[in-house]
């Protein structure tokens, strides 16, 4: 079986593959992320997460690479992550009492072999009032989370339910990465 | 405000309620489950919550006391923790390929006011092979555990999707939590 490269920085997908049972190295290299604007959400995160996987498995042949890319869309619109305090005071506000749709984009790579999938995930928010708003983005949790939230942290309780995976909305669906790595000739 | 008490020894009920910024503090009484056979699913958990925090409660008038009781419900039957081994790999069986629902119950008290809900989240895993089933229950993650698995451990790999709260399937639905006792008269 081959080595598996985890190429992601985010802890939280780190601890996805660890909770899954799943041996890994994690590798990262810099990507000049590059977006085709003609591309719907799906075709974005599979895009960047082929773009993260290609880069590290360049120089990594014999591995097996995991990328991944996680977006908040609403309106068919992504919400990136948020550029200031206020920002994410905005972008809060868009999704308080909505539903929105989080997708991960996954790419494995070996060698010329190549396999994405996208996993997208229902949210919706409880209404919230602006005090709710600004007591969470006071603990400054927003601030490096695509949609200005983490359902795994404090913005638990910003979560009225949800439709589909929810390890997607944390950051990585670990049960059908689980399941692909299986499947691949690895 | 009162102090709140978790009338709850589960160590994951604990992590939610202290996810959530919730201050309090956990005292379990002894209480012999009586389960009335006529009540649905959520009428069971509901009066289970509430027999376990009406046990606290008494002790302590002044205090709000927050219940909790969590079942695993398929085909309209009530999964229970496996009593051995032979026995996870049974309920995990059934619960292979399909839909089932988890509902949790919370009762909160303080004194003569009593505050009784449910939640329920649908849950589909994935078809399981017998190996997989085998490998999970060797985990021992099964053995103290409603229905035989855990969403937030090992069992993560088990499930496709969810429908509704996922933290409701971990064993309380703490942002309904959180917003019921910002309501309550505490």
């Amino acid at each position: 079986m081959s080595e598996i490269i985890l190429a992601s920085a985010s802890p939280r997908r780190k601890e996805l593959l660890l909770l899954a049972g799943i041996d890994f190295v994690v590798k990262v290299a810099d990507v000049d992320e590059v977006i085709d604007p003609s591309l719907t959400p799906d075709g974005v995160v599979m895009s960047l997460a082929k773009q993260k996987a290609q880069a590290v498995a360049s120089e990594n042949p014999d591995s097996l690479v995991i990328g991944a890319d996680t977006v908040v869309v609403l309106d068919g619109k992504i919400l990136g992550k948020p550029k200031s305090e206020e920002n994410a005071v905005e972008l809060l506000t868009m999704l308080s009492g909505r539903v929105h749709t989080v997708y991960t984009g996954v790419a494995l790579i070996k060698g010329e072999t190549v396999k994405t999938f996208c996993e997208a995930t229902q949210v919706e928010f409880y209404p919230l009032t602006d005090e709710e708003i600004k007591a969470y983005v006071a603990t400054k949790e927003p601030m490096d989370k695509a949609g200005a939230y983490g359902i795994q942290g404090k913005g638990c309780i910003l979560i009225r339910k949800i439709d589909g995976d929810y390890f997607n909305v944390v950051g990585l669906p670990v049960s059908a990465v689980y399941r692909e790595l299986r499947d691949f000739d690895v």
